[in-house]
């Protein structure tokens, strides 16, 4: 079994809050991170695949396939949005890093299985200083 | 003469775009940087001083002085903020990097003078790829 | 179950050596790390707990709470300091990363369950070449 | 259980394809890393090891003597080289960072448990956007 | 006058050598990086462009476009490729890290005046210990 | 005129303060830098040399030898030591980065000059947060 990884990364705007919390609420559970005005971040995004290596070409997958496939469902639809407003798989939950990977997860995975590998971690890092990891449930 | 620099970050909101554009305009000119719901960075800010070693205490400046002088005047007002509508030394502006790191300089000029020494380049990193660098007009 | 890590970092002076061994004898065994007049690293320690996602507020923990909970219990403790000499939870053991790592493990673990979680990994890097990681016994 | 990690460096040049593949074929699967010209890396390695922490030196493993082991073992026979021409452990084998990762932990495996470890990991990193991980069969 | 640096990156295998020297005279003035089979490097290119702040777009010059040029003039030349032998621009010259900067610089200073700016700085990291930096004659 | 810079790495223990100050006096002046017992950093050092190409051989100066200068005068002095007590050339000096770069671009002005180049400038970052930059009196 042989684990690969590819980076990706995306630039969005976001909010922590509960729609039902006062605004004094939410500065009070999530701080900072409430701001009404949005922040933002440079995300960066580790997707884990693990697989047998194919004895004919040398690897587990082709690290082209899994980069288009990684744009196309994930990147594309977050880089330079609002990710509370724009991105069709966040609508209606808390916009946590959190609840970002398991998203970019269930996005992923049957899309890797088709590939031939299994989805093995999304690796989301939000500052240098805070990142989750998410290995299914 | 002996160049000191520090190290400060703030993630925030922004958008690319002249409000006498149309959001067409806006999208040609500023690509997806003109998002009309906001994207956001981790900026990184470097800020570097020169001046004489003073030769009784071996520094240039106190650096949690200048590490205090920089988050009250810049990282307070940036930080998990709104850079278009919450920080007032960039009201009216275009919120490009440029503009950012021009205004961080006049924010720090004469605050840095009456520490004793010199106010030499602002860099503002936006992302892996990408920074600015103003050493004054 | 997600896994969420904080990023804090110390600097700090050590020694690796032990009291029942002549110099020769800790210059063989533990090479320029056992120099009598100390040395010293920038550490950066990486926290990582893991939980559920509290569903309601979106985090596994609240990233503020963990971080104050680090800096109180370990940060203060060991930054700016000797750590061979200064530090409690270090007393009587040789100060080598891999006591530090299972140091902190136990200092922090209680502490992590309290918080609805549990630590799942201390990391402790030393040098860009040189890190440790410990998971409990 | 305690992990320790030791990062060595080689820059090396390589070339992803099957001599039983036309140029064509070989351009087709593999992409530009078919460059019959060859192309190279700045290849990173991490090597974990896995053991008890010695209660009398406080370490799971001497990090020089590991470091040798890797230098003598590995990163001399693959620093400044060609991996597809110059490596007798790659010899016969598509050159991919999968085959290589595996070709270095069964270089290391016995060595590493002749000093009282057991190899854990082996990461080859290609470049900041790809890397693999191999833990054994 | 601001400067502003994009980051663009590329993977190329190269060797430093002279014709007419023997391996042996390679081998004593180059060392192993006069390999005749050739190694490699993920280089990093920085190119530092300076000019005035467009008042009405607020930009030195437009990202998207810099970054275009240098991938259309360098990078399309230089990635997946063997720098000595398939690259027009250092052809008949010695591939050091020093010739290849000064080659980019002229390969790039006439198309960055054309923008409207002047090209400032070309910036060659080999690896993480040596970078050169060239501002032009 | 060519710009070229090695980096070289080390890792010591010191202390900010003035024998003739209490230890009141230096935890005012000097903070928890002053801290009787030591810390310590992992200190990088840039080394920035300037020259002509050498048309023949196509390099400012040879890196190795470069190196080789940089830790026969500075690392192998500075690397697992205390900065303070065990530095000939910090001697009677306020163990500061900047007097430290003052210091080590004093032990390699005429080494380099004798290569045939110019130092340019002596960078010591001591954390990720701070460094100095001395060019020269």
């Amino acid at each position: 079994m042989m684990f690969i990884t590819r980076r990706e990364r995306f630039n969005a705007a976001h909010r922590l809050f509960r729609e039902d919390f006062s605004d004094e609420q939410n500065l009070e559970v999530f701080g900072k991170c409430s701001n009404p005005n949005w922040h933002g971040h440079n995300y960066t995004l580790y997707v884990t695949v693990k697989g047998e290596v194919n004895p004919k070409l040398g690897f587990v997958i082709n690290l082209k396939t899994l980069s288009i496939l990684i744009r196309e469902k994930i990147i594309d639809k977050l880089d330079h949005k609002n990710l509370n407003v724009e991105v069709d798989f966040m609508s209606g939950k808390i916009m946590s890093t959190e609840n970002l990977a398991i998203a970019i997860w269930e996005e992923l995975e049957s899309s890797v299985l088709a590939l031939g590998c299994q989805l093995h971690r999304v690796k989301v890092v939000e500052t240098e200083n805070n990142y989750v990891e998410y290995f299914g449930s």
